[in-house]
């Protein structure tokens, strides 16, 4: 029997009502690429992120004036100015501003999380400074991968294994059936998380699209100390 | 690049709307124990299995004269002939009988895929035949695990691997990526399946309830050939 506040994990968005409760931290993840391009975002200076669900409500922004990433299936959009690589936002143009971001899966999946106690972003470029956070915070955890279009996916899995393997080390939680096969899997993988996903669906989509050095940045770890974090209606700094 | 049929793995009834598709055969898994018990009750020669969503239509069965199993939350339900567990099955009782069943999770399982294109039960008790059978099928291959009241479980994943790999070891298959994650989990769980299953929710919640026995019976593999498969409203032999 392990103690502890649990940690879970929600394979995807469709399945948060399923997995919604009270003071519960939700850490977002959408490894290729929502959740890292937005971490690289405030390493760069960024002061404050909109996410939005749609394309329209995107377009809207644009009009008012606003720096607008927009990505649907791996491509950025045409007429915004950023697509959903960290690449992307590696660019003195987003310091001190307010950008706007809607993607394929991961803004979908903070707007299921956005009334949770408490919604942070994770990717592999955080990893250490959010599991950290998550020690000190001593409540349940609930890891909510965006998956591919509310279907499961390996990569999103795979750092939620990565962050139950080092909560589990560092801090003392009971990790629940999904927290536990998502943990074995990161075991499983951990010494090559690249070749591991060889045969991913997403690995595969982006390679088409010749971004094998985007999959390759946003496995690698602690490129930034960032935390972002939901307040009301936008991301900040925690 | 991965060929051949798809496999792919819902991990939670709640989830089937996404995994939804044409032509694809549906494998039923609720290995703790309603497919296992399923499984083992066509074995010992029951002809017909009415499976219902609800205790109310399982009361009516009752009273109409039929068999009745009937469980929630892992017991049996009083004044039902049995409960979920596949030693409820091995008596002469259920010879040439119809028996109506209701579970926490397995009938509502199949109650969310009724409509596919073809529904078979799987089980350790029957992978062989059921692996043997999928292959001649040469279809698209959803495994619909039952999990716990909607959220993922640990142990009808497990059985989704080792269907996936046995698989792909026999026949031609793309492994979609729940299918990948699922085998990854089984490769690292197969010498031992039931010591890997010590921290999963649902080994504790039988452990508590001195269910050990049945776990065990569960993990066991080949004790049977048979494949039920759902006929209209019923399940019958294959």
């Amino acid at each position: 029997m392990q103690h502890g506040p649990t940690i879970d994990v929600c394979l995807t968005p469709y399945l948060y009502p399923v997995y919604e409760k009270e003071e519960q931290i939700v850490v977002i993840i959408d490894i290729l690429r929502a959740t890292s391009a937005i971490c690289t975002a405030f390493q760069y200076g960024v002061t404050k992120i909109i996410p939005v669900a749609s394309v329209e409500e995107a377009t809207k922004y644009k009009q008012q004036g606003y720096l607008v990433g927009a990505e649907r299936n791996a491509q950025t959009l045409d007429g915004f100015d950023f697509g959903n690589s960290p690449f992307d936002y590696m660019t003195e143009r987003i310091k001190n501003q307010t950008v706007v971001i809607t993607t394929t899966n991961g803004t979908q999946a903070i707007e299921a999380a956005k009334n949770a106690y408490s919604v942070v972003i994770g990717s592999f470029l955080n990893i250490t400074a959010l599991c950290n956070w998550l020690v000190s915070q001593n409540k349940p955890i609930l890891l909510l991968c965006s998956g591919w279009k509310n279907k499961f996916n390996l990569e999103d899995t795979l750092f939620a294994g990565a962050v139950a393997n080092t909560l589990s080390q560092i801090g003392v939680f009971k990790l629940l059936d999904a927290a536990l096969a998502a943990k074995y899997l990161y075991l499983q993988a951990h010494e090559n998380p690249y070749k591991f996903l060889n045969y991913s669906s997403h690995k595969e989509r982006l390679s088409a699209l010749g971004l094998k050095e985007d999959i390759k940045y946003c496995l690698a770890v602690d490129k930034t100390n960032v935390i972002p974090k939901l307040d009301e209606n936008y991301l900040v700094l925690l």
